[in-house]
């Protein structure tokens, strides 16, 4: 499908806008694992995913991370040409979690279309808005809720994404989408393992009570 | 002063545009202790500031409170305006810390402003980068910086603002400001005292060594 089906507001610009992207966007298929944004050292441009999962992450000096949110078929990854807006000043990885099929606008692309086009600008604005909000919801889940509240909700949250109730995940990577330490995460999932929640062996972490950690999370 | 002395990119608008602000823009003074903003209640529009001092904060269902940022002469709250941002999905507390002399754009104004002008739309996008940049600061600094030194740059800054060593600000104040329990506040306050970094009267915190404070808070 053409980048037209990917661009939500694609039709609301001019023919020259549209020739102008239609020219300039190029499809990509990049595998699980690649790097596609670390802070400002790489400006890809503006992402339409046309299928896959990409996760947006920061890390500390100490090479701690917090998972920030994902993006999955059919969301805009705006961050990734977040050097064509002068005031973001933070730096932001960007990462495929899955082999991921995207269309790609080149930064001068979109910053020359942003520029001309009021439409794209405040399209723009309202997909830095749903980025804003997905950081404000979990600055509340930090400041607000309990560590195993957050852990029980990650898990319904892979579950869902993969499909299935035995997800092979380390609680080092866990740790990692949830900004804390190795050793909270295995004490933690052992707590849920005597209360029956959860069943750990070797590599997998399997929900046999999704009803009690939905409660849980709640 | 005119508006077009508080909103830089007046001079790019159009006359029409122009004119529509300087129509429409109302001149006011909020006093201090004024909610200017209450997540989805209020909705007064693009606020540009004279001068004074604002708060931006969130609240937890218990009440607790954390500081998101705050705004001074000169700044532009965007955030005042989100009732024309639909993605825009956080509830957000603003308050006026002192008296602050604002210009106050109404927020049908400003929506129509942005959708006819990209220049207007595009300094949307740069506020809402600067405020996103504001509150993943503050992110960074809950997850990875530990609770003395946020403490300690907090007095800092207060003490800056303040313009004075002799901080008129409660334990419970400061909790608010961090997110944090009052107790918490206390029981470190107590420990700067013994550090010889600041001394404890009723209702006062005075800041006896500054180099000691910011050296922690580095």
């Amino acid at each position: 499908m053409s980048i037209a089906a990917y661009y939500p507001i694609f039709d609301k610009l001019t023919p020259d806008e549209q020739q102008l992207l239609q020219n300039s966007a190029v499809r990509r298929t990049v595998p699980a694992g690649m790097l596609l944004h670390n802070g400002s050292e790489e400006c890809m441009g503006l992402l339409l995913i046309c299928s896959g999962q990409l996760r947006a992450y920061i890390t500390s000096d100490e090479g701690r991370e917090i998972t920030l949110y994902r993006l999955f078929d059919r969301d805009i990854c705006l961050l990734s040409a977040s050097c064509v807006m002068s005031d973001i000043r933070f730096a932001l990885m960007i990462t495929a979690e899955k082999e991921t099929d995207l269309w790609v606008i080149p930064p001068y692309i979109y910053k020359a279309l942003m520029e001309r086009s009021a439409v794209a600008a405040n399209y723009s604005n309202a997909l830095m808005s749903s980025r804003f909000t997905d950081v404000m919801w979990l600055l509340e889940q930090i400041m607000w809720k309990s560590m195993d509240k957050r852990l029980a909700a990650f898990l319904l949250e892979e579950s869902t994404l993969e499909g299935t109730q035995s997800l092979k995940i380390t609680h080092e990577q866990i740790a990692n989408h949830m900004g804390t330490a190795r050793e909270v995460v295995t004490r933690m999932l052992k707590y849920f393992q005597t209360e029956n929640m959860v069943t750990l062996t070797r590599g997998t972490i399997h929900i046999t009570d999704p009803d009690k950690l939905e409660t849980l999370a709640e």
